[in-house]
């Protein structure tokens, strides 16, 4: 059994289901980001599970269906560790209030980290069961979660699925560990899927059950969210059917020291943060402290051994007394940065919100 | 031998070297680009060569070093067809230069182009001289070209590399066919490199040495040339280790009909164009009547059986009488989508502008 870590650090959106980030200078103290420090995003309440009886069953497309243990899934697959980062598809959603309202928690730049995932590969579990390496590549992977969830009166178990194309990736981990440490139960104790690159509705946790199937999982975070729309597009006109899927994410940045709203001497300031892509790599961060008007470049912290993970960058600035804009914008390995402003990212979910991030300080 | 083609259809930039691109209209005529409607990038005299005497040597660190005629290079290996974009790193460079100058041909939207490109699979040749496919991942494979170039009082021999990786994947030729007829001279003949997913500096036309090392080209379009630079820095400060070396390309999209300052009937008007991004689907295009107020989704086609083909989008859209600002963006399916402003995507050397695509045109 594990319970519920003491979450008192993190700045909590709702308690049920229970749903906190950091605040964002937490996750510039290190490269990895402490459990606790991680945030939590659910959709039902936190089950607690048993590590001696839980079990993980695989069916569906399969030659040899599998029904494991914990200790099986321990002690028959090679241990594997990635390093990666673990990110919201809302992260960063409440900038986008200012253009018009989004629904769901208003999550500031918080609502990422990046962490050693320890566990089993995925495509050895996969393997194990008879997936071929070269199966059909229009397959999806299903994982099923044990915890119930509950929107707009339908109650679901919770359930999401990727192409099987990423899912014998090896970067894509059955994991039960972080950093080191058992999964906390608010992290996915005691097993969690772990999808780097993708958005962290794909890495369940509580996974019981794999699925190999021909279609995505119909359940509602894979059929009816998760998914980016057109701006004009509304709650009430969603084609739930015509949006796209939310995998890989866009190459995004955020400012994490200084606060926003901070008061700080005049001179030389240092700013911290940190810069994300998906399948590519974050290569320049510009930052400004007039608005977007003049940049230079920030220095950049990343370990070229873990490509799944994030980069950490700090630049100086000198910043006379007065009021400043700070913005920060990254650019990835093929010359791609992020739009200017949260009109051109407004969407009625909230999700993949790149624009630059920008807050306001004042000095003296 | 081959003689240069008539090229009366595109519009020359410069003779010598011979640099030139379609009207924007040519490119939407037709999913696959004809090689007469393809821009032409040259950095030297376009060299007129002898298939019958044309000979592709494979040397540095491999097993088995290779001499190779053309007539060996189609027999020895299978053939192979890939659908690839070929796109400039200056394409749409043009549009910066309402920000500032920029240095290099002033490029519209035209220097891209769609095609059937059939070849040897550069994998094969590498793997014929004994490159193992576990190979050292920082090694880099070297083309080097028949033409020798002038810049700034310097002559060179055109090379260009690509890191080991990407040349091992099977998307990478040896090319001497394109839209299933030879190659034209100004387009390589009888044989060039076609890297799909990369810009074209590194598809090396008139390949006649391959050399396997494990450091990049020392040649000035690797070296000193296709980098790019942050806002700030100029052709007097760069500091060319410190640039980014451009392989892969943003996501972008252009509109090419109607032609920017066109006069209209006023009334319901099609708008077609491109949209083009490496390594990821273009997902979704958006098609703005008012400068980007207000957006709608254009039709796509694409082939999905053609990964690294571009993507041609369709939009109908009502013009009343007056002048109207059109504009374009794409977004790929990692949710990412382009700069608003060339503000945001200018660098001295006029590199991968992906800013939104906008053409003044006037109904009535």
């Amino acid at each position: 059994m594990c319970s519920l870590r003491s979450q008192s650090s993190l700045t909590v959106h709702s308690t049920d289901p229970y749903n906190a980030e950091p605040a964002p200078e937490r996750l510039v103290s290190s490269f990895l980001t402490p459990q606790k420090d991680l945030y939590v995003r659910s959709h039902g309440p936190v089950p607690m599970l048993d590590a001696g009886h839980h079990r993980l069953t695989v069916d569906g497309l399969v030659a040899t269906p599998l029904d494991l243990s914990m200790v099986e899934i321990r002690r028959r697959f090679p241990v594997r560790s990635v390093t990666s980062v673990l990110q919201c598809a809302g992260n960063r959603r409440g900038d986008l209030r200012q253009v018009r309202p989004v629904s769901g928690d208003p999550w500031s730049a918080g609502a990422v980290g990046n962490a050693v995932w320890t566990g089993a590969a995925l495509a050895d579990v996969l393997h194990a069961a008879g997936v071929a390496a070269d199966a059909n590549p229009s397959m999806h992977i299903v994982f099923t979660a044990c915890d119930t969830c509950e929107t707009d009166h339908e109650r679901y178990r919770y359930a999401a699925s990727i192409p099987i194309g990423k899912a014998l990736s090896p970067e894509v981990l059955l994991a039960y560990a972080i950093n080191g440490e058992d999964l906390a139960a608010e992290h996915g104790f005691p097993l969690r899927v772990v999808v780097p690159g993708y958005a962290g509705v794909r890495s369940v946790k509580w996974v019981t059950g794999i699925t190999v199937q021909l279609e995505p999982s119909d359940a509602r975070p894979q059929a009816r969210d998760y998914k980016l729309f057109p701006p004009h597009v509304t709650k009430e006109t969603a084609d739930w059917d015509a949006g796209m899927t939310i995998n890989e994410m866009p190459v995004n940045a955020a400012i994490c020291q200084p606060s926003a709203g901070a008061r700080l001497q005049p001179g030389p300031t240092l700013l911290r943060g940190y810069a994300t892509v998906s399948g590519r790599a974050v290569v320049r961060v510009d930052v400004s402290a007039d608005g977007g008007r003049s940049w230079h470049q920030g220095m950049l912290k990343c370990d070229q051994a873990a490509p799944w993970g994030w980069t950490l960058w700090e630049a100086t600035t000198d910043l006379p007394p007065g009021e400043h804009d700070l913005v920060v914008r990254a650019w990835d390995s093929a010359g791609q940065t992020q739009p200017s402003s949260p009109d051109d990212t407004w969407n009625f979910k909230g999700y993949l919100n790149n624009a630059w991030h920008r807050i306001r300080v004042t000095a003296g």
